[in-house]
């Protein structure tokens, strides 16, 4: 996610710039050049078709730019989601779970008990992360293992769906303080919501990165755009050939211009293209590693811990 | 759903390209035969009522985009439920449902019944998606039975509504697992809280099956790209007729154009026609059968089973 | 709800098609026959201010057809979710509801207050159907009675809002069966739990019912299409009189033209017109007389009942 | 809010129409006489930006309709689910609300408490309804205080905000309540949700109220349609002055034409405007006063009273 | 936030007005200087491109004006939320503590307790206003800590996030009250799912906070407005320059023309872009100080205190 007031020039100039502007000049300068010196005049249309297809081409890349927004905003939402949920989870975990006694005071089966469940959450909380983007064969051993303090859990890796299985983990674990009398049934339920929440998140979370945007619209709205920047130069040929100032040089006037309505047409489409998929570890995704983090110090702050990592820090002005 | 990152082009070229494409260019050349050489010059109407009915038509058919676009989001949606409610399921089956002794390992009462209800899970969301398919019939035996370890339940492929009767008949396991002291008064409530969002989500699925976009704005929409193809070439004849770089044979270059155009509207229109309904076992369907496959892998290494199926494959980029 | 795959021509045709075509027919052609043949060609304005005309009422209209189809998507919603809880309640009446014995099989006791919470059940669902089409005074006797096992509640047919008063006495039926020690505390609010719900769908059902699409965006809605019909002929004439191909006559080629995009847009706002109010018996409605015969068969299935009526058809493609 | 079929003639004339077309007219009149008999051409401008910034002015007062409608949209969906909620409030009390004994047939301790539960709730409308009309000083005596059945509520009506106070003094009650063993503690939390949700409600119409359409979008949507009205004749002028039919007097034909184009947009902008606020005892308002006795029917028709108030009538169309 | 009927003129000048207009009067100028007196007829573009890049460039700030209101709206509801739930919190904080004697009046440690728990939630609410607006640091004595009844909880001021830690604590209040046996299981429960909606609350706004409106399409809405700037006067000048009523100074009167269609761009895309991040202490912001003020009258008005501080009056019409 970029975090910046602005994007960085040579950001936009790598990622939306120089590509489609050669192209585009490029073959608009071919027009001017087969209308132009090679005269071949038939090449030239009315304007008018071109202004209604770029009407209806501006519809469509504006309900692309609307439903690519939502997708990116609905991963961040569920994101923002996970982080109340951890809180919430981590404060019953801590209240919740009590030793059948009178004490106020937490005793040490309390407070392994707290640990066991709070940090096998941020294995959770890393272990999606992971999970969607695909780096759960790399990055298990360093990222997740060591917040699962119950040996056992380390081979979830190999689970088909890691996350999944430590919810159910958790579960058990809760089924576990139940037998040992250190959760009331009703305590139990009530902390088994809080499970339910996160396979809603996490399942929420897959959807949005198993279900593209649907390729017939994104292939389409791409098309389209590609249309009309093939039209464009046909239809402004006559137009700017007809002016005498710069005698017949007059006609290539019209190859910048034409290249900057293409380009602001294209880069509307592409700037709704890279919005579609926000768990793809690129600049405009969720900043999932920034989010875990805070969990994690949010959370061990809440234990009473004070030997916390650092927030993670942007890297060119886009947090990851 | 499709799931390769562009759609192939023969793809393309069958379900959107050539009927349309030729039945423009027939219909367009038509009108350029009978004005350049069969010179019935009254067919020529000034192009500004065209493009006022093209923003219309291109506001409609944008909204029309835009509802379809919906429809099938939410079906995604509620696919994406049906695999949350699953995995909050079977960890409420695998946690909740206990002899009333006090030993933690799982007993054999424990583990039939454990496996009877996460079974009869993997049974329903199949059954939902043969029944949203209409495929109930063919298919009952080989994709749902399987499933249905209590053979009482064998006959409900009979029924009016059967996933309707399989969470029912969930819920007769469950009070009868309360008769048996297996399950708590308020761990059963629990669970039927989840037999509730079954409910929700089955019932919404078939509400989206059974209303189709209201076919009054279906039809006018379709109709109303067709008026204005048919209105297209009238509007534009004229322009190129009074070019002369290819002498009469000018007329003939607006053919390509008109043909373009119309098929540009008529795309947007058709893109949002066949994402309408999206349990149709089409290809821009949701992939309800990988999705079940995919619940039954998770929910089945939940119960520690090891011999598990492989994930659905796409067939040509096509995931069903 | 119209179910066929297309509109039947007969009914566009009486629906939409010839009162709005002849009107505009007519008056364009006398605005053809004031400007052609009687001369009076100060009435040719420019075509410019109806052009933005046309684009400023796309919009509006387009505004329209979103929030009437809104209307109607969520009235959909709201049966759909009628459905939904019909379902939760039949299970939880059935499972929840248990004379305090050990046995398991239903006693006689049991299925009585089953099937009398179940068809209670069935009759709030007809008298809210009746309710909102404002029918209960007709038909409260044969659709609503036959449901109501208990006379008491025949007499509810008089009181101000009948359904209502059936959700306060399936109420205090749970009521009573806490008192017969039929029904824990837990359960009972369990199931008021799904008493709200339905004061929730019925509320939102009478909130769409009583409140019109505001009278003020409606209203203005059809007024600017009128005033663009009204302008659009004047805009065109003199563009087709300028034209020679067919002499004097050629002016009356207006009127078709002008009729058409006139009656694009007329149809326009009359859809979204026709589809604001979704419970007034008419061809657009939400299909509520199908979906209770639906709910009552499943319903009834669920309490094992053989002798169940058939689904309604529907009566040329419309289903209600 | 209106409920007639249609707006009055004479409404619409006098809230939308005389003014605005008169200030029009007034302002394209003296454009005409600088262009025409004083002979000023300079004002003359071509069409292209005015309809550019046409455009543009549509999209934002589209906006701007869409926002607003969505404000009132929101307020009636509030108010219906205080009709619900109010619904289930008096359910629960009916029917949570005991003497702990085996009698089943209501006692008059019970009695007393359902009445003072149920009046107080229709207290709590009605003050919900003139705090956000700010009518609680000269109303309080007459339409809430007749509900509030215990003395010590009167005093509420000087509280900073009294409808909170009411919900706090109905917790308070079934705290009392529970002490008398009249409620139990699960019915008694149960109760208690659903004050959490009149709390919800009322706290979202209050937010409503409290903050209107952020001022820069509404000040600059009307400052945008005036702008755009300021230019129109201009832009209009010459394209009227050079036809001929009428001689020199054909230029004032531009004055209907553009007075009836910016009226068209005026109008757009104010019916947005009009509705943007839903609790200010306005025409557009929602039907307060006429919901809060509806309420007050069904819930004293839920405690058997059969002398009930009538509903509340329209008022020139205009239900309040 | 603004609360005035209308904005302030002069603020409306300092905040949208010179800058911009200064800006585009002046490169109008030097265009028409070009153009005219220095005869770089070159200079002239066609206009319709620029109508066409005006439609797309309309559509994308009409998607960002979009946008950046639901950001607001959505700050604004959390808010609202936060007020319902603070009431919420306090109903259940005085009616579910309760020492356990059968003495329906408040005892003094009740008393203590209430007041605990609700002042701590008032310090929570301001809390959160400091962690949004970065503020903590200067204001934690002033505007939290008066609030801290009990000593122990000053020192979260520096923990990494304070209103978290606090809902903490109010959960370990939470937890010493049923060791005390002040709060009975259930009704503990029930409170800590109101701290679980004050955990969402705050998640959301920190979602707001910190993910800003994605760099992509904020920074391109602005270059694209910047672009048809640029173009505007280049297409529009030659249509003035043509004109003849002023001789050559008629090129000249392009300047306040296309200066006015580019100021409408531009302030379309400021008023979205300061609407963007409502929680900057910046005037559009939502009013959190004066909606804190007003929980706090509320809240102790609930504790029957009389001593109660004044509403937040607005500063130059504008509610912080």
């Amino acid at each position: 996610m970029h975090i910046g007031q602005n994007l960085r020039v040579r950001f936009i100039w790598e990622k939306y710039g120089w590509r489609p502007l050669l192209l585009f000049a490029l073959y608009d300068a071919f027009i001017g050049l087969l209308y132009g010196p090679l005269n071949i005049h038939w090449l030239d249309i009315p304007w008018q078709p071109v202004a209604t297809l770029g009407t209806a081409v501006a519809f469509y890349i504006g309900f692309k730019s609307n439903a690519s927004y939502s997708r990116f905003w609905e991963a961040r939402q569920l994101w923002g989601a996970v982080v109340n949920s951890s809180r919430t989870w981590a404060g019953r975990a801590l209240d919740f779970v009590r030793t059948p006694d009178d004490n106020y005071h937490y005793d040490s089966a309390e407070l392994a008990a707290h640990r066991r469940l709070v940090y096998r959450h941020i294995a959770w909380v890393n272990a999606l992360r992971l999970h969607l983007r695909r780096q759960t064969a790399e990055l298990w051993q360093t990222d997740v293992v060591p917040f699962l303090l119950d040996p056992a859990d380390h081979a979830l890796g190999q689970a088909n769906n890691p996350p999944a299985q430590l919810v159910i983990r958790q579960g058990h674990d809760l089924r576990r303080l139940s037998f040992d009398n250190m959760l009331t049934e009703f305590r139990e339920v009530s902390m088994a919501e809080t499970l339910r929440e996160l396979n809603n998140h996490q399942g929420a979370c897959e959807r949005i990165k198993n279900t593209p945007f649907p390729r017939q619209y994104a292939f389409f709205s791409y098309v389209f755009v590609m249309i009309f920047a093939l039209l464009l130069p046909l239809g402004l040929v006559e137009e700017f050939d007809h002016r005498v100032a710069l005698g017949p040089y007059h006609v290539w006037l019209m190859v910048p211009f034409a290249t900057l309505v293409s380009w602001v047409f294209h880069t509307i489409e592409k700037v709704g293209h890279n919005s579609e998929n926000p768990f793809e570890n690129l600049e405009n995704d969720v900043s999932m590693s920034a989010i875990c983090r805070s969990i994690e110090i949010d959370l061990r702050q809440m234990l009473s811990e004070t030997d916390l990592p650092k927030p993670l820090q942007p890297v060119a002005d886009v947090l990851y």
